[in-house]
């Protein structure tokens, strides 16, 4: 999964300059954005998605371009893919961006209030967070999503969207920049600094006073890249390695099915399953189960010593379980299995490997529940229900920016809100504090 | 105010092994530390209180001991002052931890929650960080107030408290140690670095995986070396250049008292104002007022041209300020003073030198009111009150971990619930995503 775009050619100590000064017109733009009222807001959206509709024949032939170039770069099968617009996405990308037109601002929501003693009235508001940074890899469809919610939650925008995606993202960014021009808001709101490569994304990486938080979508590699070199303040996103543990007293039907949905519903998402673990009382009779699922399935299976004792008396064929299984993000059709002795060293094994995105248990045992729950340190913990539910549409929170991982500021889903800050306004008549 | 304290000598390769290992068992301790009920944590809190007083004598000595140091190394009066503790200084911080004590517990509050049509009940629910680092300057009392903090929250702390209290702090942790370990709740829960200096700090900023959370509280400088190098989550604290707009329309007596009491009331705290403007149209009258009063108060000015002559004319002293002084955060009884055409040279002027922690507007005029909050990009935006209200426990928030300047997690004045994050917990009975 992680092929890291951070990596064109372009390269001059004067391109640190430009970007600070892509990052300057960002600031400047970000003023008008977030005293923008919704209509206007929401007139630019519909807006961009008119432009992208219109503009069709022109994105796809710009994609086309990557895609020679990314073919003839031998870019693998499913980059490709991923890359690759025709008039049908692009019209779905339009449609997006409607629908995120008709979420609510979640700009000037009030989240809480009181009148001290004193008198003086306090209100914490919701206020964009300024100019949102986003380094993503080959999906021109993020160069959409993520101005349109930045645009919705009154931030400026600067993107960085991968060399193998310049030319399509290159065409999306002149279409949304016309959009904003369209209803008087300043086309500087979003940018894209893919013209600089690799020192565009160091510069934004360490732009503060001008970048209040940076979104690395895409790969390990990418997001402990930006990580380790960014002074800004970063959101973690979306890296899964999820488990689902089979208790003793888990109904193995539901079990099944809930393991066979997390693994193989969609398997490149980073809510699919990588992990399964097995209470030892359960193993013998569960295991014989879901192991010839999974394999019919077409999941390649990597277990440990009694998990493998079991798979042979079912005859299905599977390789020992390493530690780096257990580590393991696959994003394809394999999973790690392993038998634990009981909940504690279901626990302690996700506490050891997860990622802290998601993980289920199934079980009927209320206490086995609530344990699990209680000592899992991840961003999502499921009871009897599959990982795949952990998605922004699914909890009900409209568009999703990403999946943080990190504990700061947003955990799990993250929605429109979660790309705001807020701001103390404190009204009075004259009062000073007593010394 | 920035004296930077990390840089003391000790250091050795093995010393990143050794931290890393404290930041380890400070993980281990914070399962227990979050699953702690209530009742266990206000118990330790109270023991912790209680061994502070009755620990009195060998705090002071050790107290005294590196007072003596810091008199032999020229620490400057007033970092001697904040450093110095006595019988009534220790009292004070043991009924501090009382107070957290009394606090309600932040863990376990659940932010929101809903049923979906699928029948899956979502909880989003507040959980403790983890492992919280506090990297701060020559001040016991923050070790104590740090660590009651973190416990409250569920967290462990892992503390740097620079080298120039050294032995104040090593006697204050064992405290807390024993404490914590009086109650059943694991000791390692507080642990201090400082045995490692400047190489410990390094180590304990880039403990990804082991630490959730760095707070640094101190000076611009300390702060800034912490930005630079933390791969881990960092929340920005307490640098306040702050302003006070006196507008056209202003009560000119409240004006003068809000100013007056931003400036004076304490100097050396985050809060103080450090720059004055003033709306041309009321500067004629309110100069004439606010500079002798100032002045009077022992105040030094640094004045724009325009506020020069009308101090001349007044008979006040003062010297031209500079792009210095608009910068400055002075923390002492110093002010930079100027005169601005308008409402939008006030908000101008602001954006481009604050540090985004607390303006003041004085106005009677809704509009101008209306656009400096929503205009002005600051944690705290007052209408006619002093800046000196910023502060956790004038917002009711309780105990106040630092004010952050910062946009990420929490902005403006942070409570316990700033030392969480959430979990979602979800609950079915065998639900699975459609394909």
């Amino acid at each position: 999964m992680s092929t890291t775009e951070i990596d064109t050619p372009t390269s001059t100590g004067s391109s640190t300059e430009a970007v600070l000064e892509v990052c300057r017109r960002a600031r400047e733009a970000s003023r008008a954005l977030a005293l923008a009222a919704r209509s206007d807001k929401d007139r630019a959206l519909h807006a961009i998605a008119d432009g992208l509709v219109a503009a069709g024949e022109a994105i796809v032939a710009a994609n086309g371009r990557d895609l020679e170039r990314g073919r003839a770069e031998g870019l693998p099968p499913n980059l490709l893919d991923r890359l690759a617009l025709d008039a049908d996405r692009v019209a779905a990308i339009a449609a997006a961006v409607r629908d995120v037109a008709a979420l609510p601002d979640p700009v000037g929501e009030v989240v809480r209030g009181s009148t001290l003693p004193n008198g003086l009235r306090l209100r914490q508001v919701r206020v964009p967070m300024g100019v949102i940074g986003m380094v993503y890899e080959a999906r021109p469809n993020v160069t959409v999503d993520a101005s349109a919610l930045a645009l919705k939650s009154g931030n400026a925008a600067v993107l960085r969207g991968g060399s193998a995606a310049l030319e399509s993202n290159a065409v999306l960014v002149e279409v949304i920049r016309a959009g904003l021009e369209s209803v008087g808001l300043p086309a500087d709101a979003v940018q894209t600094i893919d013209a600089w490569g690799r020192d565009g994304v160091q510069t934004l990486m360490r732009a503060r006073g001008l970048v209040d938080l940076l979104i690395p979508r895409g790969g390990a590699g990418l997001i402990r890249t930006v990580v380790e070199n960014a002074t800004v303040p970063v959101i973690e996103t979306g890296t899964g390695n999820c488990h689902v543990y089979v208790d003793a007293s888990a109904d193995l039907a539901q079990a099944l099915a809930v393991t066979l949905n997390a693994k193989t519903r969609r398997t490149s998402v980073c809510n699919a399953a990588e992990t399964l673990l097995v209470h030892a009382a359960a193993a013998a009779e569960f295991l014989p189960l879901a192991l010839p699922a999974l394999a019919e399935a077409g999941v390649r299976l990597h277990v440990d010593d009694r998990a493998a004792a079991l798979a042979a008396s079912a005859g299905v064929a599977t390789e020992p379980a390493t530690d780096e299984d257990w580590a393991a993000e696959y994003l394809a059709l394999e999973l790690a299995v392993g038998v634990v002795d009981d909940l504690d060293g279901a626990i302690d094994h996700v506490r050891r490997w997860s990622s802290g995105h998601t993980e289920a248990i199934c079980t009927t045992d209320l206490r086995a529940a609530d344990r699990f729950t209680a000592e899992v340190d991840s961003a999502v913990v499921m009871v009897n229900a599959s990982t795949a539910f952990t998605d922004g549409a699914q909890f009900g929170l409209g568009a999703e920016v990403g999946i943080s991982t990190q504990k700061l500021h947003a955990r799990g889903p993250m929605g429109l809100a979660e790309l705001t800050s807020t701001k103390w306004i404190v009204s009075g008549d004259g009062q000073v504090r007593p010394r």
